[in-house]
């Protein structure tokens, strides 16, 4: 699993200015901290500017204006987190799946799979389903009837794609995702729930991820619709009918409601749920575990939740809160009093 | 995948009241926004009605009183979300399984699959597992020692069964949800946790639908227990011995702790927590995200968390519920003193 | 899968008192109220302790105070709840898997599986992966290319390792579970998400359990870590770099972020979140569903949320919230005038 770069390539491939030694060989990348000779690192973080100087890495990443000072070699670059990004994929030890479909794998006869795509142990290919170029399809994957994976995707083992799911170009998808599921779509009839068919499907942009064990369900009437360059972390649920905008990002344990939409550039913290049937524009940012019960208009942060408190004060600050109506009319009703009796003070004084 | 129905055939199948043209074809089904001239839509929320007259549905399923003053075909009926519901399943993409064992399906020879069930591709099916007829068990399905499996009941691919779990009639279990998994039980002992087997089963009742990714845990000792007609949707986590009562729905994100009891046409909307050993009585309706720590023993709606706010007001808020129970002391101070104040004013203007 | 056993020989294995006939057959383990006369049971939970009198179990563990007038059989040891969890493994009815690998397995020819390991059908093991004596692997597993799983260890059917995961011994790991999915992690460039590659991996204790559907991201640098002895519920979500000591114990819909670190003997309740970056100590217990925003730097209990109310008094509560900045400078003010008119009319009257 070992690659090894020279200092000077690196510095090639990130249009970097090298000060130091270009022919040192480098054969990983880890932290300031964690660093050994033969690795890189990066400063991004202010906080961790302190390891700079005891650090062992071979090289560092850093901004112009934080080598001033530093004695070891470094890479100067306007963006040393985006410059870790970058070299991160030289070092990725995850295999590399070869073109060919497993003898294993099971493709229907009418199902595409490309030349150039790589099928994993007991895969299962549905009908008319298309499996393009440079995609990889995990061992144990099921790609549904009439699905279709565009170019360059890869599919962790185990991902599930029910029937009309259609994959945008460079799409990654982790282990136990699941796309197509059939949303929660019921008519109550005298209090028992009919099912209604979900008859829509799902339409993922290019460059999208999509984290483990997440849920996207398709489309009761039209699809449920994930735009380009997507970021869904794990454990997400992601309701019919459903539309994320292009570029947002969304941490683990969200949950969105039925038909809700989202703009284009939103962040979307950990363990936040939204409501159905709601609008979030675009360049909205949620902090983690909010409550989302009404529609977001102006971009911005939002926030709801309590903060974390020793549990026998927090005893007594949720018992308060439930008392907060009758605590907030008896402020109104003593702010009467006191002005009432220091406006009659004031008169008495004027008489 | 293109069904062909006359709107008569549809009036007759909803027991409908046709108005306009019985020979028409229909094809699909939409939103009275997006429906096409071939397919069939309907009015059931008030907020869409500005949408019906220019919608190019071939027909729309209506209520009488919503039809008058519609040009356009109509099917009167007294629900049409039930009468969409319906209908919905005519036209559903979903591929129908042949009868059936694919020859990669390993089955346990004291197994029992019925002729008329269906097993998917790579699908395990382990001792003494019963299936009956109709069933369509999908691919990369596990079924564990003893499961049963009623008659009628679809699971997608990638449902694990762990064995003694049995499953009543018409059942839905999406792909990812996981049945009969080892319950969170543990005795401490001096710090160390030590494992408690679980012993019991899981029994789910007839026309139950369960979610992608849901996990439904075997009972410690006695079974876990989901009533009939229970809509549990994606995310959901149901522990040890937890008893839900019929036809109550849950969705997404839901987590109800070990042994708590649930009654029956309860509704508990997206990402509610329970803890263990409580009881929730019949006809509770529970909002999104609330913390239920106590039993509820009467029908009705119930609530916590805090409002959405800018995350900047938000931060204040925050700080002020920290501050509440003090602020609740110094009102209840400044009310006696208000009140002596008062009181004193009055004494002295009578003396 | 019955079993039966002398209640004297359950003696013998707890070390307990027997106080009863040791010839009578144990087939089973149930509650008070459920057990039969071939079952024994246990007094743990005081609350429970009107159902003794009246159990029909064969025999009762006891702590030795709780059996003064038991007229029935009794075993007496110090931590009834201790000895069930002890003996609820010899009626445990889940199927034991016999070493060998099932024919229909794929193992890489490079892989080491011990001749003492079970391998589930169509399980996938990888380039140089490593199955400790006494393993099993269950059907449809996947372990990738250079993980390890040490001695003792039960993976149920479907579980996902990925490349890298390195696990202990006596390893319990649910259905569903993924270790090593690729954490979380990008570089935003012109709000445009740059993926990292995630290339540490996941270190994983002896004696640890992972539920249904449970997530370990793997590493973004280094390795998340996961101590001795840690129990994880189902539907957890571990992000990258996170840190778990020994021996601490999470309960179902747990989030926690990224390069968190938790100490030993912590417990955190269901759904609790925790934002990334930062350390909580040892011996802490976070109550369910609260919002870990920041560190924990002392031992003890915390909490967040609020009290569950009827949702029409919650709408006033949750609205006086967003009043509560304002009502506190309200209350402040009129302490100052209330201040003003007592100190006044206390200089009046003294004048």
């Amino acid at each position: 699993m070992t690659v090894t770069i020279k200092l000077g390539q690196l510095a090639e491939f990130l249009d970097a200015t090298l000060r130091g030694d270009a022919d040192k060989d480098i054969t990983g990348l880890a932290t300031l901290q964690e660093a050994g000779p033969g690795q890189v690192s990066f400063l991004a973080n202010p906080q961790y500017r302190k390891f700079l100087a005891v650090s062992h890495a071979a090289a560092v990443f850093l901004k112009p204006a934080d080598a001033e000072g530093f004695a070891g070699d470094a890479l100067l670059v306007p963006d040393p987190y985006l410059a870790y990004a970058k070299i991160s994929h030289l070092f990725d030890p995850k295999p590399k799946a070869l073109p060919g479909v497993h003898p294993s794998a099971i493709v229907a006869a009418d199902a595409h799979v490309d030349a150039l795509a790589s099928v994993g142990a007991f895969a299962v290919i549905e009908s008319c389903a298309r499996i393009a170029a440079g995609v990889t399809v995990g061992a144990h994957c099921f790609i549904g009837a009439r699905s279709e994976i565009g170019e360059g995707g890869w599919l962790a083992p185990r991902v599930t794609l029910y029937h009309d799911v259609r994959i945008g170009k460079r799409v990654v998808i982790q282990s136990g995702a699941v796309l197509g599921g059939e949303g929660f779509g019921f008519a109550n009839e005298k209090g028992v729930w009919q099912k209604i068919a979900q008859i829509g499907g799902v339409r993922v942009g290019d460059d999208v991820e999509i984290g483990v064990n997440t849920a996207v369900d398709r489309g009761a009437l039209a699809d449920t619709v994930i735009g380009n360059g997507v970021k869904l972390d794990n454990q997400i649920q992601i309701a019919h009918n459903v539309q994320i905008g292009d570029h947002t990002a969304m941490a683990a344990c969200v949950g969105i409601s039925g038909s809700t939409k989202i703009g284009k550039h939103c962040t979307i913290a950990g363990g936040v749920g939204m409501v159905g049937h709601i609008e979030v524009c675009d360049g909205v940012f949620v902090t983690g575990m909010t409550m989302v019960t009404r529609s977001i208009t102006e971009p911005g942060a939002y926030s709801s939740g309590t903060a974390m408190q020793p549990a026998a004060e927090w005893r007594k600050s949720a018992a308060r809160i439930r008392q907060l109506d009758d605590m907030a009319r008896r402020l109104q009703q003593m702010e009467k009093v006191v002005e009432a009796v220091t406006s009659g003070g004031k008169a008495s004084s004027e008489g």
